[in-house]
């Protein structure tokens, strides 16, 4: 049986006014929680419903987290009807300290950088294909979707753990910054160069996909060093843009 | 205002039992609407919010619709509370017939197949991208999410009434029959060559994508000409299927 406390802080960690305020995120379910355990994030306090305490894989998770002495925690059925969460209870939850990444620590390979990407679905999926190619940094607008979003989290299917990601306060400034810096900032808009015509000088290259309907803001259009087009030759609008992320990551590949 | 009859229709098309029953399904929003009259598609009813009635937007699709003599209705606040959708209310929707799509009509061009594909937004992604890039056919295997699900059809963002869609009630039996017509069936897997040496030799080709926990069912593996893998050098466990069918669409393009 939870406290009263654990119960409304949990609740809080769904609202990013207090996940900002405690630096703390959800994490939901058995991979995500295990991916968790097995990385170098700082896990809080984990939560498993006691009913399924005996299952082997929660026997594998509790004999983890009492070797890296993490606190575990059994609810009952009263508390899982109090407990807020993206779908049903999902058996396990685990509370997870932000990890507190400056734009310094982007580094080894290149960065993709994303503006005003909305949907939770579409960011976590981003996270999970930069883990694919093996890609470590990625950069957030002022305006994208918080990576700490139980949803968002859900989606990346434990990438979260293994890719720096910089919530940025200023996207133009911190570009002008690393174009300062030697990186070559490269857009991927409707009216460049075709992608297929690609090459990746070094990796000081930051990849910059703007928002599906409205594409690259301008005053940063204005910044770019080069721009590419993910040609098609039929009939759709725009792709959507954790497909035009895999595209590009498994064009620049080594 | 709108009949009982007509509400009672409209909300029948959110289950998948009623849209085989009548062949028909819902699209919500202006801009799908808007594809759909434009397309070869048979819209059967649009019905609008009467408050938007004189909105630019709307005008312009009650043009279009009286132009092919197509059935307009407006409702109010009342009836809007009653109709079932995604969402609130997009101001505007249509009941369009399903097109009849045989196997035999998957012509001009290779066949993106896609085995057990659950979630509604990958499926309409994959759809959409289809469309960008031009490829006009694809082979849904019995287990995969219904096309005309409202969600799906939403989020193919109007490609839907571009591409040809086959539903399977055998997917094997289906793949044996291209296999025998001289299709190339090429398997997109954890264990195949690299996609980056990937040649097409002629459009005769079946793409196939497993399922995303599961991969390629071992009866289909077994019928398989060639299989490929997506390389990466990181971590994740798996590429979202979308993603996967958007890098396999821009390696194959011409």
């Amino acid at each position: 049986m939870l406290s009263v406390s654990t119960i409304k802080h949990l609740n809080q960690l769904q609202q990013k006014k207090f996940r900002n305020e405690f630096k703390e995120f959800l994490v939901e379910g058995v991979k995500g929680v295990d991916e968790a355990l097995r990385s170098e994030a700082e896990v809080i306090l984990i939560i498993i419903d006691g009913k399924l305490r005996d299952e082997i894989e929660m026997q594998k998770i509790i004999k983890l987290a009492e070797e890296k002495e993490i606190q575990v925690e059994f609810c009952g059925r009263q508390d899982i009807g109090k407990i807020k969460t993206t779908d049903t209870f999902p058996g396990i939850l685990a509370v997870v300290a932000q990890s507190e990444i400056g734009l310094e620590d982007l580094q080894d390979g290149p960065i993709i950088c994303l503006d005003e990407v909305k949907d939770p679905g579409n960011l976590g999926t981003i996270i999970r294909t930069a883990d694919w190619f093996g890609v470590k940094n990625i950069l957030l607008s002022e305006n994208t979707v918080d990576p700490y979003n139980p949803k968002v989290v859900r989606s990346t299917m434990g990438s979260i753990f293994r890719i720096n990601i910089f919530e940025s306060n200023n996207l133009l400034t911190n570009l002008e910054y690393l174009k300062k810096r030697g990186y070559n900032l490269t857009g991927l808009c409707m009216n460049g160069d075709s992608i297929d015509k690609m090459k990746m000088n070094n990796d000081n290259e930051v990849f910059i996909f703007g928002s599906e309907s409205h594409g690259i803001r301008p005053e940063i259009e204005k910044i770019l060093d080069k721009k590419y087009t993910i040609t098609g030759k039929g009939s759709a609008e725009s792709l959507n843009v954790a497909v035009a992320t895999g595209i590009l990551l498994n064009c620049i590949k080594e």
